[in-house]
Parts: structure tokens; C-alpha cells; sequence
């Protein structure tokens, strides 16, 4: 098979597609976020659509029903590959069949085993013309936490650090607001918009008692849920987190001997207590990404402390960290923002690949990616 | 007075001008870099110049020993004031007299109290048009070194720091090599040949033992004096920086009180003792940059350990951070690229403009000035 040939038509539509595709993260869990585009033989746009809050109706589903008999005849460009299985609805594939389109550019094929190249087959049987393969990488990079939950059984897990020019996020007296600036905590807002969940320790959650939602005008309705992990079930009763747990869902993690007493403990709140496997005297990491997976989470962003950005950079298990570094000097009596690794040698260093920096007001924001082989 | 108003040609030619200035940082001190550039009234450059290293001869010799005749009735473009006192040799504003200059633009008045509007007044009385400037704030940035040692009576100080994105200059072991990569390794051996002198404690010469010489090619005889900060005298004799103190000048400064005792122990050698006072049972750092003000220093790289950097900052004396961030972690328990500084408060915490941020390699280069007021 030769890889299809695409025109200047095709990168410009696929273009707009992924950037539909954006909108819908965070807030489509456990599904993946797509785009959709319809266009027909003119040229003319005629249809668009990204998966809808809560996953559904799917993004070809919204396109198709804004083209209506317009799709005839039309070019379908979609993010990542038409789905093919019956669930809630019918499948996305019989849709753009029925509704009669030409062609489909595909930027990916879904690695869901329910789907894993059944719907571009299906596509291909109905006598539609299937490219598969424009921007792949940017469709990957959209959807990493849809496919690291397909492929790794975790979610995507993204650390956000604020600190010093010098890496301290605290004073030794633990005073920490605010380090960065007004730009920067706003573009924390938006990292929030558009992830699952937020991740916090329970020893954030005691000594700042923070109320991890989304303050952004227009965007305030998309909080992540707020997962804490409290391993011998500290979290007091009044805290934040648990008295708004009605509004944003929070869940909480423990270990497994203490599910049955704070399951008890949380009854009459809306917390969701879950219980995970330890490791030592601490939860065991691997094992509560899982089970936050098993939850539907895909994208997680970690505000925690340094202890647990250490557990989870110890762990290998940081997708990605986001650092905001702010022009002032804490010194070393500071409050490291990663704790100790416990190294033997440099070459023990856990490396990342630098993926951006930016200005953020008076900060900047530099941007890491796990080196993966 | 009003402000002269300059042309396009004239902001070209300053730029140049600036330009040719910048060649001398690092070995023209205790003299200013300057940059001169003659223009014929055709608007042809008949002469460039610029200080020359060790501070002689002065850029605008340079330039008008180039021009010979050609000068009478050029536009000189100077970056200082042109000196006007005897000195080894004669006046540069008496040269631009005797050349026949017809107007000389001058991006800044000297602050040498020698000169100070002298200059500037010798040209005009000779019926010279003297405009005073063009891009001040350029050349006040290319001459930081001077001013601050005019201003200030001690050299401007560049704080260069290398650490992992936490912070870390080296494993709680001491291995440093190679936190940061190739590019800025090289980035960090230009920096030390445009400056008059490296700055480190004894600490790090007894851990570290490094050559601290500039090892660019075609750069390596632009080695800047090694100045090591060592109030107990623990410096060996043996330490490379003093084996070869002959090739490159080793400075040492200790304390009033071992002042004689370190001097009869280093008498066979090159190494030069300066003595300073103590504040507690450190040096006092703004004595110790004063006597290095003394001996001629205009622009000092820190190239510490983090006891010097955090003594430094905690002093007030840092005016610029050159922070090379690696993509990598160390953990909390490695060592802090900057100790401790006892801070009560946030509110506390040195502040500093980020005037850049770029890419060097897999690292990156971040610049932080002192906020004057």
C-alpha cells in the first residue's frame, strides 16, 4: 500500500478539523476529542463538529446533522477514525455512509480495539475512498491522553510546577502566593480547562485547603473533577474540596485497608472514595493511575506538592511538566518544588526533551516532554 | 537646549558605531569599550575604530588614523564622550579637533569626572556640531561595566548559573559534569571573554579545581583574570589557577588579618593578594568589589558555587543572572545552585526584569537584570 497523496486542500482542511478537535478536551472523557469536517466538491465548508461535552453526540455525528443533505458527495475530514462499533449510538461510520460522502481523510486510526481499523474498513467496503494518515502526529499530540490511556492503561499525566527562578515554590514558612504572576495563574486556569482532572496530595489539600476549579470567565463550567490522594485518610471533613464536592466531583484516592473506613467516613458528601494498591509506605503510583484510568480519566494535571512530583518523576510516569519560573530568588532554605530523588549519579538524572518556552507576563513557561524511544 | 534631531543615516551610523564597541568588552578595562566610525559628508565610512585591548589606543585614534585626510569635515560617531585630558597620550577630543571633523555625534556623556561634559564642550568650542544621544540606553547596556564602576565604584556583576530545571547545580555527591550541554558550555566560555574577570570562592577551587580560561578558538588569548575570594587562605598551592598564574593573572582576595601571611606564601608565585574586610566570618563582599574596583575590574562573571551566588544576592550586588536551565532533575537533595538566604517573607524574595529567554541546544538561556529604581 502507498501512502496517499494529499493535497494543499486537504493539510488546510485537516488543519481546521484538528483545531476543532481542541475544544473538546477536557471535558469529552473518557472519550476522545475530534474534530470533524465536512466539505464538498466545490470546496465549501458544509459541515463541522468536535465531540460534545461528556463525549457524545460525536464530533462526524454534529458535522452530519449541520450539513444535512448537503454531505452528499462530500469530502469527511476527521482527526482519528470513524468509529465502527454499536454503542449508545449507531456507529459514525454507518452515519457517514448513509449519508452518502465521497471520501474520508482520517488523520489516525484509533487504537481502540473496538475500532482499530474496522471503521475505515467499513468505510473502504462501502465503496468510499479512505485516506488515512494526514498529520498523525498532530492528531496524536491531540488526543495523547486518549491514546496513552488505550496504549499505557493510564492517563496522560502532565505536572505543573510554579516556582522561583531558583525552584521553590514556598518560603520555609510555606508561604507561596504568589510566586508567579497574574498572566501566568491564568494560563494555569486554562491548563485546568482543558484536563480530566486535577491531582493534588492530601498534604496540599491540609495545609492550602485550595479549591482547584476553573476561574476563567465563560469557562467556569469546566472544572475538572479533583482527585486527591490521601493514602491514610487525612482529609478533613471541612475542607473545600469535600464541602463543593456536590458542584465538582471529587474523588478520593486511598489505600486499599482504608477504602471500607472512608468510604464510611465520605457517605453522606458527594466524595468518590477509590481504593489503590501501596507501595512502601506511600500509595502506589502505577497502581492509582490505573484506577483513575479504569475512572474514564484521560488527561490529568498534577498541582501538587514536591513530594508527589518527585514520587511521580521517580515513577516515570510525567508526560509532560509545565514549568512557570518567576524573575525572584527563594533560596535554599526555600521549599524545593521537586523533592528528593535519591540519585547515585548524574547519569541517573531523569532527562526530558524541552518542547517550548514562552513569556507569561513577567514569568516564562517552559515546556518539557517525556523522552519516549 | 533642545534635543538634536537625527537622521536616519546618523542612527545607521551609531548602530555601527555600537557595534564596533562591543569588540573590546573584557580587555580594555579599567577603560570603556568604545566604537567610533568617521563618515564623509558623501556618506562614505572613512574610518572605524575601537578601544583597543588593554585601553589603548582609544577607539576614535583608531578611526582617524584609518581616515588620515579623509577625516577633515567628516561626521565623527562616537559611543562615549571623547576623552579630554592628557593622558599617555593626547586627548581624543583634541584629535578630532586637529583632523578637522566638522560635527561629532555622541551617544553618551562620560562620567569619569575627568572628562564629564569636558569633551563634549573642547568640540564645540572649536566650532565642532556636537549632538549628544543617539541611542544613550544602547550604550550605557554596552558600557554597564564602566558606569557601574564610575557610578557605583565597584564592576557590574553577572551572576552565571548552570542547574537542571529544578535548581540543582550538582547530585548531593558533588557531580557536576555535564549538567548542561555543548552549546552552553560554549555560550558560557563567551561570556567569560567578554568580561574582565571570573569570580569563585576558594570552595570551589579546592572541589573543583578548575582552569576557568576562555576556550574558544581564536578567543583563548582573551582569557579574563581569575579572581578567587579565599578569607581563610585554604587555597592549595598546587591548585591550578595558581600553578598558572603566569599565563593568566590569578588574583586572590583574603582577609585584612591573612593578609601578610598569604602574601609571603604566595610570593614565588604570580598569584596577586588583595586584602578586604569581614562582615561576621565572611568577606565583606561589597569591600571586596570595591577593592576590585580599585584594581581596574569593570565587568566580573560569578562562576560560584551557591554560597557566593546566595552572598551575592543576599548583598544587593548581583545586576545581572545568566541562568542556563538543562532539561533534566536532580531532586531536592542535590545541591541548591543558589543556599540559603533566611528570607522572613515573600514579600522578601529578590526580584528581578527577565530581559531574555533563548534556546541553547537542549538548554536554555535565561537573562535576569536588577530592577533599579
Amino acid at each position: 500500500m502507498t501512502a496517499p497523496a494529499f493535497s494543499e486542500d486537504d493539510r488546510h482542511f485537516m488543519q481546521v478539523a484538528l483545531s476543532l478537535s481542541k475544544r473538546g478536551l477536557g471535558n469529552v472523557w473518557p472519550n476522545p476529542s475530534v474534530g470533524c469536517v465536512l466539505v464538498s466538491s466545490d470546496g465549501t465548508i458544509v459541515g463541522r463538529g468536535h465531540t460534545q461535552p461528556g463525549g457524545r453526540p460525536h464530533a462526524e455525528r454534529v458535522a452530519l446533522d449541520m450539513a444535512g443533505p448537503l454531505a452528499r458527495g462530500a469530502t469527511a475530514y476527521v482527526t482519528l477514525e470513524p468509529c465502527s462499533h454499536v454503542g449508545k449510538t449507531p456507529p459514525c461510520a454507518t452515519g457517514l455512509i448513509e449519508a452518502g460522502v465521497s471520501r474520508v481523510v482520517s488523520a489516525l486510526t484509533d487504537p481502540d480495539p473496538r475500532v482499530s481499523g474496522r471503521g475505515h474498513k467499513m468505510l473502504g467496503d462501502a465503496g468510499i475512498q479512505v485516506d488515512v494518515g494526514l498529520y498523525a502526529d498532530e492528531a496524536r499530540r491531540v488526543n495523547e491522553g486518549f491514546l496513552c490511556k488505550a496504549e499505557r492503561s493510564r492517563p496522560f499525566v502532565t505536572l505543573k510546577l510554579a516556582s522561583t527562578l531558583d525552584a521553590r515554590s514556598a518560603t520555609a514558612s510555606g508561604e507561596s502566593q504568589w510566586i508567579t504572576g497574574a498572566c501566568a495563574r491564568e494560563a494555569g486556569h486554562m491548563l485546568r480547562a482543558n484536563h480530566d482532572a486535577i491531582l493534588v496530595g492530601a498534604k496540599t489539600v491540609i495545609a492550602d485547603d485550595p479549591s482547584l476549579t476553573c476561574r476563567l470567565s465563560g469557562r467556569d463550567h469546566q472544572s475538572p473533577v479533583r482527585v486527591i490522594l490521601d493514602r491514610a485518610g487525612d482529609v478533613p471533613f471541612a475542607a473545600r474540596l469535600v464541602q463543593t464536592a456536590d458542584d465538582v466531583p471529587t474523588w478520593l484516592v486511598t489505600a486499599d485497608k482504608n477504602f471500607a473506613e472512608l468510604s464510611e467516613k465520605f457517605e453522606k458528601t458527594a466524595v468518590k472514595v477509590i481504593s489503590a494498591g501501596c507501595a512502601g509506605d506511600h500509595l502506589d503510583l502505577h497502581d492509582v493511575l490505573r484506577k483513575l484510568a479504569d475512572e474514564g480519566l484521560t488527561r490529568v494535571l498534577v498541582e501538587s506538592g514536591g513530594n508527589l512530583a518527585a514520587g511521580l518523576i521517580r515513577a516515570g510516569v510525567v508526560d509532560r511538566i509545565i514549568h512557570f519560573v518567576a524573575p525572584s530568588v527563594i533560596g535554599g532554605d526555600g521549599k524545593a518544588m521537586i523533592a528528593d530523588l535519591g540519585l547515585n549519579q548524574l547519569a541517573d538524572a531523569p532527562h526530558f526533551k524541552r518542547t517550548s518556552v514562552r513569556e507569561v507576563g513577567a514569568d516564562i513557561a517552559v515546556t518539557y516532554d517525556k523522552i519516549t524511544e
